[in-house]
């Protein structure tokens, strides 16, 4: 097995809209090496997302377009069923506006991963999956996706011809067939910032995590998503990161990592 | 003076939204030279700004930015008074969701065209017009700004570094030191297409329209702005470019001239 | 077995949007003696809703609150799996925003039909159907719901006490067990106008229509819905009013008759 | 001169929208006698809305209708020259749906303060005055209106019968004219709890404050705005309830004082 001296860590930010603060966006850019940023349609204004750019740029955080649903109230966060050319041109629209805003401050985007709900979908559902595809390979078909570890959607998306990086959660518990337990069910979302470090320390020495049947699952995962949208959830990030680095892994976005 | 063989004609299109159908596209891309098509903050949707992109491909029709104010129910017609950076956010946002779906289908956005309240407001309001020159120069120099003939924004423009290229309206009277008049007075509106197209090809050879006070007005302008929102509009321009084809004029559009 | 005097017939009306104009109200409530409005979310601006409110009232024809889910682009017509409380007070939102323009011009709202997705989704959901129940019940109980002839929404808001009108669709087939065929299917809509009014004369006489297999089928229904988006849908919706008051039947709305 | 025994506080709740958290409602409405509460154009989502308006019920705040411009991303703050009917059509539409949630939990919408950009434009701007009382007029003429002291509107709204109710701003400063010093100006905005206390204070006791001139100005006000967006906001806005009822004045809604 091959031993990794690097991970990925990413966080959804840029999640203001106009008045509306979201998020610890400072904080978090010291985290992280790749940032999700919000295109407008389920969080994320012009103005709120340019400033997210500035900030990623100047802490040399990668950039990427966390495309949603078209549903501002619902954060995105609500299942819809959309058609797949109109699924197709708001993710290219979204991913083209974010380029535009990074294309003026001298940034760039290099990676998509879908919000909330359609991220959710697409893990699964091969013609809304099938639709965020084709508008990457579209627009631009040197962007990354991140995908869920495990997922359908990685195998789709490969076949077309995109690099994909499959991420982990590091706040999730998984069974051992390597899905994540429904947040439905006891024990799904962890809460110890301590044992939350440790599992990504696990994730990334041996290729896996102990699932919640007790046995060791394997996850292959180049990227882990971390939260920063509480206080809580700013520590716990910030503790995967300090523990990840005492034990020699060095925290740098996939885009850097040449054997991808 | 120089006598012109081209002359350029440009007309707001894409401006569906959902549902919702506005205008004759197929027919008005028959007519001009460019399209000035919507980005999704007055009208278009992804998916409508798509189909519309894809159509002024087939049809060899320049494409522009038509630029809003983030009015949907108002439509972009509504004055309102922005922050400077909101609204070069706002721009960039669109030129950038717009250049992002013309590249997903192999086109270009060769230039900007602000509409409405925004295009009527930064003529003559120097601080949006700097917001909306800034906007233009971070994401793309190179894009062509259309503005109104005799306007402050030419000036403002040029000093800024872009192209401009000047447009008169077919049918709006003019007075005779170049300004429209306006819609409140009567006689503002033409609404007799041989008329209009005569002083269209008045304006090409000439230079200039006879303003409503009698005398000749030069108007320099590269564009002709005309409109398909109802079947006299589509057969008023039809009638300006068989007019000036009749008399020897090539419609082509100003990115193809190469005097600029 | 009562032979019916009287029948509604209803209609989708109010459904611009700015200045995107869609349907024929003014030929519609010619035909019409119910029109649900919209209001807001899925179609409708309030100055939109207003002007259809007043020729409504013009008109006498019944008002009733045809309510969406917030989508605006997607016209409702995409299923959302939204949290019920959130549809509970999208729904009183939207009936409480039409009382106040009707309340404004001395008009009055006496009913309520879901739209599109949502329409569809509750038919059969219990979830959603109890969310849009539970927010009738709240605003006002005196509201009658218009829900499809058949579904399993009519028993659960009787079971809350709400007055409940069935309605058939006058240009879809149906199935012998009183199910509408899906529009995926062969034959589901119809098109030929005699057809379609002598199949709701049948409908209003007999009791019910003869289904897609050949056998005749009960479909309880106090309302008929019509559409007039099209130049066909409003000769088709004409050419049902006039067969029905050919046969002595009276197109009048549900609130007028007694024994509802 | 008539020494007051009561006096109004008002404050802007309800400003959340969707996930989007702001203010804190909950302390303030232990502060004020009345909630302006959001109606969703330029903050404030159904179900956001309903939870403010069931506390204000809760506490037995009074409740308003805080109408704004149709600006969620602006959030109501940007002037917008909009058309006297839409504008009236917005207020009713606001009201109506207010109105609608108020109903739907046992709670009533006793006035009407405007927001942001529309509260300043109309203070003077009579056309759209006119269309905001027009639509208060439309759909309730008992609602009460709450405008700023001194200003045109009041004047205005009275002629057409309203009940209106004169407000003063707690952190601002007078001219001995009694108008606003404009927040672009020195001074303007007062930050300091106690001394604020201080002139509510002598604004009820004694009919007025000093003004940045140092001359003793009248205001002639029955309700005090006070702000909860912040620590220090929320502090100050407890303190000037502190100083008032420590000095036997009764924090009380302008609705329950008999001689309005």
């Amino acid at each position: 097995m091959k031993v990794k001296k690097f991970i990925d860590l990413n966080s959804d930010l840029g999640e203001s809209f106009g008045q509306w603060k979201m998020g610890n966006d400072q904080a978090m850019l010291q985290v992280v090496s790749s940032a999700n940023i919000a295109c407008g349609f389920h969080a994320g204004s012009p103005v709120t997302i340019l400033d997210t750019l500035k900030a990623a740029k100047t802490n040399k955080v990668t950039i990427g377009a966390h495309v949603g649903y078209p549903d501002l109230v619902g954060f995105g966060r609500r299942n819809m069923e959309i058609e797949s050319n109109e699924l197709t041109a708001d993710v290219i629209y979204q991913i083209g506006a974010l380029k535009g805003l990074a294309t003026s401050i001298g940034a760039k985007v290099s990676y998509v991963k879908p919000h909330g709900a359609l991220y959710n979908t697409i893990a699964n559902d091969k013609r809304q999956a099938m639709a965020v595809i084709n508008a990457i390979c579209q627009i631009d078909a040197n962007l990354i996706l991140v995908a869920l570890a495990g997922s359908a959607l990685i195998g789709w998306a490969k076949q077309k011809g995109l690099h994909v990086v499959a991420e982990a959660f590091a706040d999730r518990s998984y069974h051992v067939d390597g899905t994540l337990v429904s947040r439905k069910e006891t024990g799904a979302v962890l809460h110890d910032p301590e044992l939350v470090a440790e599992r990504m320390l696990q994730l990334v020495r041996d290729g896996g995590v102990t699932s919640i049947e007790g046995k060791f699952v394997t996850i292959e995962a180049d990227s882990i998503c971390v939260h920063g949208d509480s206080e809580g959830a700013l520590a716990m990030a910030q503790k995967v990161r300090e523990k990840l680095q005492q034990n020699g892994i060095t925290i740098t976005s996939f885009t850097k990592i040449s054997d991808r």
